[in-house]
């Protein structure tokens, strides 16, 4: 048995804001450039839209977290399993009855749920702190998604390729 | 109107594999270090269950792959939106009717729906190529979700202490 833990990224908004300010290229598919420092004018990133105040980087933080939060979990749950079960049974039956897909909610109605709850939701929290800030391989994770961007195109690319070739 | 994109992170598994092999320290809340080279026995990080060959980093790399797709097509609908509308009409109708939860799914679909969408699916690889290797900011990524945590964690605690402290 598994408990599905799905996190919302984003909602795609299907009426897309107003134009983006760069200027644009007229070319067939012209690079619009987002400038990092708003107040100048330099637009040297792609624009993304639908973000308004926050960013697409800030949107990968707060999944991220999501995801340190549910490592953590694993971490503790199976610290627990090893040396006190009646605290594993615990954390196994409070998952089965709130979700993983916000962490911070994840917590907070674990803190309130009993003193004892309360510690491990403590522990969760100093748990996935530590894995964020000091065992998480953030260089790993740049160069992972770099190798299966390249990886997943040529793929996409070469499987089309040989399905519409004559044999 | 708007569609909703949720991406699954992980999976968590109600029972948990064997105990790690790292040493244990029998204090209360003991630290089991994971070891990022295998073959030495250094425990100097928190073992993670339930990966197996795959890694946390690994599992995080291929959400943001998803997230990069997802951001890309944002950037090429707002781009046709602005010089193809014929083309984001079209990008429209097939949003409908795909999800973009697995983005690499998305993109071989699309390529196989007509010889226009094969074009805009190779715009769509093109972008959220260009995206994570050029415009999405790393550094930004770490310094946010360190920044995230702390103030999590802080606003746990103290909303919980304000809320169970007597008036």
């Amino acid at each position: 048995m598994e408990a599905s833990v799905t996190l919302a990224l984003s909602q795609l908004p299907y009426v897309y804001p107003a134009k983006p300010s760069c200027s644009k290229a007229y070319t067939f598919w012209p690079y619009k450039r987002r400038s990092s420092q708003p107040t100048r004018l330099h637009c040297n990133k792609m624009y993304v839209p639908g973000f308004g105040e926050a960013s697409p980087e800030a949107k990968a933080a707060k999944n991220l977290h999501n995801f340190f939060n549910y490592i953590a979990v694993k971490i503790v749950s199976a610290q627990l399993q090893s040396y006190n079960r009646e605290a594993h049974k615990e954390l196994m039956e409070f998952l089965d009855r709130h979700s993983l897909n916000d962490g911070d909610k994840f917590c907070a109605n674990m803190m309130r749920e009993s003193s004892r709850h309360k510690n491990l939701a403590l522990r969760i929290m100093e748990v996935r702190s530590a894995y964020c800030k000091e065992d998480f391989e953030w260089d790993s994770l740049k160069r992972v998604a770099f190798k299966m961007m390249t990886d997943s195109n040529t793929k996409l690319m070469r499987e089309y390729v040989s399905e519409t070739s004559p044999q």
